[in-house]
């Protein structure tokens, strides 16, 4: 393996990371000298997280360079990104960009008199944690008041989901020098679902077009939420974390604060919108609209999300409905259908953004949330979850699977739309399923024995290790809309990042460094 | 399909069963005539169950002649069993026996006056989900009382475990005229395991070679148990119980009644031994010592029992036992060692018997008992769970797909032992565990929802699921080793029986007669 090459890569992603962070701090610049402090935060406060995020930039941009600079091929020979390099670059990405990406949270901690030394944020893996949320699109937090946090470190935390939802690597081949096919290996490791086609022949062209579509999205849900009554880095802030699905707010209650409807539906489409193919908004810009309404992933996504729409919302009509600011809900309607379709959509899409207490619901619509969180996205979108389109190979082969036994000499042809779908993707796509249910259950029973002292209960456990793993945010019980993760002891923390991880990068890319034979060379 | 064909043969079952029903009653009526009232019996009661039991044989014998009498073949060619007739006969078969075999248990409670109107057999539903349990060797019981019930009635109990350990088709297939191919076609559907091969080349010797050595192995531990101390009646139902890998027993503690080691110890030995292939029994008996000594499976067998006797007993060194009598185990490695084994060999080879009250123990041990739970035991033997040999395989498959991401092109032929898996096989495994998962969380989520308002929590719900649908017994909490299903609702009874025989016929056979295509003439 070209160890040489990856850290070499590995130093290039970390200086493109931080020039990221160092944007941000521009706005908290602008922030600390022209606005007046919002309510319960300082002008000196800012001021802190703004040295915090610089330091930060100083450390990455040294480590980054010293990467690169050290590692630089020593022969002039083009070097080749083979498929193993390719892994451990993307794990060791992931990884290690969360890392840097915890830094300002660390430091802010450390700096800020104010913040106290039971903040959260005094632990390093607190914030690596939080950082790893917020690459994943996960959106748990540590955080129980968000609002101590000066505005540059949540716009941070806000960026994080939106350089994670299409991928920080994505991102770095769409920028950098081509590497040649090994950009085409980093993107089919990064991008969700199980065949993950580029739109366009060459994969820098994928790339640059789906970070184009990206953008596009983001200017638009920006205006939007902005002429809805939101201040600018409310919008800012929340149409990242929308169109990411990860679900970081920058409010206690979170979309549960704006008691606004039309906000509320704004952000119910753009997270509908980021669940879907990215690749179907390619299709319509070439005015492909039939491949689009054909796509048989796209109808069975907003099939189950109606499907389970019908199941809350009508099971919430005659229920008494909270808000996750605390206060009772009017009983209507029209509330019981919004707030049921924001929650079934927000975890559905693995976003993980609430406007009411789910945790107060009764069993069938928790139990359906709990199943539509494995469910989860589609692939090629910027969600988690098994992905709708597995799903339905999965329940297309058990199907053929079970007519086999009573009529086994039939040759059978398992098709998703008019694509056969071919044996090695069958039994891939079942692999994965049960691997991912596998990692499930162990990370279930890793929590529940870390943490066993403070009597855990199982309702608890097995949400947060879903919510993590398919990478939506809230759970259940102690982990629940109105709760945060903030409680947990810094080893399960640690097993909760590794699951983080393993549901974004879909588990092998993380996995295989597991296996001795991976490191042996060939 | 041949309807007429699978009543015919449906009627010959019945008969059978109605048979080994009259056998039951005799020793019954000996006990009646001559024994003394055992404790908390009278041999009123046995009288009473007598009558019950010839009534039931009565309607089975008018029940099952005159299907068959009825449905007899029109012109003289021979019958063809086809594939679609030999899983409807099968399942059903296992339906309409539970029915025939809970009928007794029904005319006792509402004949016998000191059952009283809560007494749960006074439920057709409580009757045919304990024959169930029974039939499918799961041991999952609705009596809070067993010594009220005559002893005629726990022998026919214990009976149909052990009718139901090797299969109740199989044994039809191994005494009744042959069906040609169908035989096999039945064998095939009935016994555990993935590829259920016969040990002779034609069907109804194998089904024969295996009744003579489970006669062998039950005579076997008869002998061993009254030495060991037992009354011949408790004896003969707990080897039932034993060597079905059941747990129904005579006495409310279960095993931990009798406080003696030797019991203990015999005990868990044919509880072994009924968890291994039968088939490796033929091999020993043709001395074929180094085919069943490198057999893969059982040595993963036996790997996983000792390291789950490891894990167990390791963690009770330290901990308070308490036996199933609600007494205190007299704290001692040697006791220590002895419980832990029972209870991880009873879970693991799906018997359910308890020596302790293992709710009481840490989570360590009680996430490894759920763990074992789903294992379960080798293919070819008495037990259920998942199968050894299918977890040998599924573990195999995902390891090669592993590979398979950072190596694609590698060309890979997964082994058990010296034998390729042929890739059906693969699919089949990876889908059969699947499938076996799916249907569990569908238990337990109806199990939930039936029960919400009695507020049933997740470790009952999870824990009665897995010991259903893995025929193991008892689970953990409110269905845990001290305690029983009586007081679950019809409903979730219903749901839980269902559950046994999906386990027991490894799914298909049940799920194939809700598939409409089934139904459909070729």
């Amino acid at each position: 393996m070209n160890i040489r090459l990856v850290i070499q890569q590995l130093g290039l992603l970390l200086l493109l990371l931080c020039l990221a962070l160092l944007g941000v701090t521009a706005w908290g610049a602008i922030e600390h000298f022209t606005s007046q402090p919002a309510a319960g935060t300082s002008i000196e406060r800012e001021w802190v997280g703004l040295v915090a995020e610089w330091v930060t930039v100083g450390v990455g941009l040294a480590l980054g360079g010293s990467m690169w600079w050290f590692a630089r091929p020593r022969d002039r020979r083009p070097a080749v990104l083979g498929r193993r390099e390719a892994l451990l670059l993307v794990a060791l990405g992931w990884l290690l960009g969360a890392a840097v990406a915890g830094l300002p949270y660390f430091l802010w901690a450390h700096l800020e008199r104010t913040a106290g030394p039971n903040h959260p944020f005094r632990s390093f893996m607190s914030c690596y944690f939080e950082a790893m949320s917020g690459l994943t699109t996960t959106g748990a937090t540590v955080l129980s008041d968000i609002r101590a946090v000066p505005f540059g470190l949540l716009l941070w935390r806000a960026t994080t989901h939106w350089l994670g939802g299409l991928g920080i690597v994505v991102l770095f081949v769409a920028v950098l020098p081509s590497l040649g096919v090994g950009g085409k290996k980093l993107y089919q490791i990064e991008a969700p679902g199980p065949a993950a086609q580029g739109v366009r022949p060459r994969i820098r062209e994928t790339a640059r077009v789906l970070w184009l579509i990206y953008l596009g999205l983001t200017a638009a849900q920006i205006v939007l939420l902005y002429l809805a009554g939101m201040n600018l880095g409310d919008a800012v802030c929340h149409t990242f974390a929308t169109l990411a699905t990860g679900g970081f707010s920058t409010r206690d209650a979170s979309i549960g604060y704006y008691n606004s409807p039309l906000i509320n539906w704004i952000i119910i489409a753009f997270m509908l919108l980021a669940g879907a193919n990215f690749g179907l908004y390619y299709q319509l810009l070439r005015r492909r609209f039939r491949a689009v309404w054909t796509d048989p992933e796209l109808r069975l996504y907003l099939a189950i999300v109606f499907v389970g729409c019908l199941i809350v919302c009508g099971a919430l009509v005659e229920e008494r409905l909270v808000s996750t600011t605390g206060d009772d809900v009017e009983p209507s309607i029209a509330a019981a259908i919004r707030h049921g379709v924001f929650q079934v959509v927000s975890i559905q899409t693995t976003t993980g953004f609430c406007t009411a207490d789910f945790d107060l619901w009764g069993l069938a619509p928790r139990m359906t949330l709990l199943f539509l969180m494995f469910v989860g996205a589609s692939a090629g979108s910027t969600g988690g979850g098994i992905k709708i389109i597995r799903v339905l190979i999965a329940f297309k082969v058990i199907v053929a699977e079970v007519e086999r036994v009573f009529r086994p000499n039939v040759v059978r042809t398992v098709k998703v739309g008019r694509q056969p779908v071919d044996p090695e993707l069958r039994l891939g796509t079942m692999v994965y399923v049960l691997a991912l249910l596998l990692v499930f259950a162990v990370g279930t029973v890793a929590l529940m024995l870390i943490e066993a002292d403070k009597g855990i209960d199982v309702v608890t456990a097995l949400s947060a290790s879903a919510a993590t793993l398919n990478n939506i945010g809230p759970g259940l019980n102690l982990v629940g809309a109105m709760r945060n993760y903030g409680w947990f002891s810094e080893p399960s923390l640690a097993v909760m990042s590794l699951l983080m991880v393993l549901g974004r990068l879909e588990l092998y890319a993380v996995i295989v460094m597991f296996v001795p034979r991976f490191w042996k060379s060939e």
